[in-house]
């Protein structure tokens, strides 16, 4: 692992770092932020999954979580969202598929599945990583994110139930196999048969009996991808389906951007914070 | 006045506005933050200036003002640090000169005289637009900024302390005449009779008989540009010889970026706002 940068900020240390990804097949960077509370022992651990087109490095800059996790305590982790360099197959032109949207799989279609291993990298290879590189408490780890990241965010706490002591999301993709802008990023990383989707799918995880403590969700109800893209509504409906608590926040006048997930970055983390604490 | 963007957040708008300057000569582009609590009435104005090579968008993005001035109700205007476009003359290489460091003075030398003119901009041309489009008292002002902003604030807080009710700064330069990062564009700006740059160097003027209430400044002592650049004791000497109360924090282990500045936003716009309400 190389540290590519680190800052003092709020009493901790907003870190930068690289590292050669078996998972990936590639060099892999990320954000760690450490709070002052690590000098007294191990902390909990958050991990922030980021939506389409972007890098470790939006939420670093944008999203406004090192304040309130300096005051709870809290390791927050910022993968990338895909596997990145020259050797990666890409499609240079398309933000919904290749570089910067891994969508949180593992491709098994040629010639993806060699380096689009986003869920082996985020619920395996990293964690080892931060859990040997880092003050963090693994037995206390909650998981959120944004979009494309809130439906890694939720599919992810969904196949790893006793893991992850609570999920949250902003806007997430909650059924990407229907979705516009998933559904072909799935047939290619995925193939043509949709059987294998439904394991990165929250709604269909959920009816195919996955299930989770409870859910928080924030929605901005002037987000332009509401309708097509993150409807909400299915997820609310697969969880009133299989009894699973989900508290569904539609923010009226918020859109998609950092502007929207900075506002309401404090009731998550605090949320996170009140069950790493139980 | 055009606008570029509006984005809800914490309870406010942030939103990023455009105008054919007069005082430029050229288009300028500023983000102008505003509270919940102008729904109610106007509110008072805090000024950031940014530092070199941002525009108006880096402390937008990475300076965490809106939670804090949501809660106390201030509009936060954040101008560009330049006249910028195709008919302004600039060093494309030297981020300490033309585009990105205007330094918050009005040029005398030919070419820069006809569009850097950013004293004239921030303390008149914006002003009245401010004041004419939005819900804004500019009977109570504050300012602050962040390194070349915080020799703006300091500088144009000196030259209007009727106008201001506070002044605040985070790693400013405070001695731009004698700095090496500065000296060279005081010269390209104002020529080589050092005389009237006294007008636009916080130490200076104070030499020179201008007064202030009292200061703000907050400085990281792994700041990489400390001793060269800034040097905050100067600032501290002039202070003491003149009578005005400076309270210096020398914050260890922060160095210059965002992360600095995020980390002390809250205190300084707390700062403001005591001083606004008197």
């Amino acid at each position: 692992m190389k540290t590519l940068s680190t800052s003092k900020s709020h009493g901790g240390v907003q870190g930068v770092y690289s590292h050669v990804s078996q998972a990936c097949a590639c060099d892999m960077t990320f954000a760690v932020f450490v709070p002052p509370q690590a000098a007294n022992g191990p902390c909990p651990v958050v991990w922030y999954l980021s939506g389409l087109t972007c890098t470790h490095q939006n939420v670093m800059d944008k999203g406004e979580y090192r304040r309130m996790a300096a005051e709870l305590g809290l390791i927050v982790v910022c993968p990338d969202t895909s596997p990145r360099g020259d050797s990666v197959p890409d499609e240079k032109d398309n933000w919904q598929f290749g570089s910067g949207a891994g969508f949180y799989l593992d491709a098994t279609e040629a010639p993806y599945a060699a380096n689009y291993r986003m869920q082996s990298y985020v619920t395996e290879e990293l964690p080892a990583l931060i859990a040997a590189n880092f003050p963090a408490d693994m037995s206390r780890q909650s998981i959120f994110g944004h979009s494309m990241g809130g439906h890694g965010a939720l599919t992810i706490a969904l196949k790893h139930p006793d893991r992850f002591k609570s999920c949250s999301a902003f806007a997430p993709i909650v059924r990407p196999m229907t979705a516009d802008w998933s559904r072909n990023a799935f047939e290619k990383y995925l193939g043509a048969d949709t059987a294998p989707w439904r394991a990165y799918d929250a709604c269909a995880l959920i009816e195919d009996g996955a299930r989770f403590a409870e859910f928080l969700v924030d929605q901005g109800e002037s987000d332009g991808f509401l309708r097509d893209g993150l409807r909400p509504w299915l997820l609310e409906e697969a969880c009133t389906a299989a009894g699973i608590p989900l508290t569904l926040r539609m923010q009226p006048g918020y859109d998609h951007s950092y502007f929207f997930i900075s506002t309401f970055m404090d009731d998550h983390l605090a949320w996170h914070a009140a069950r790493l604490a139980q």
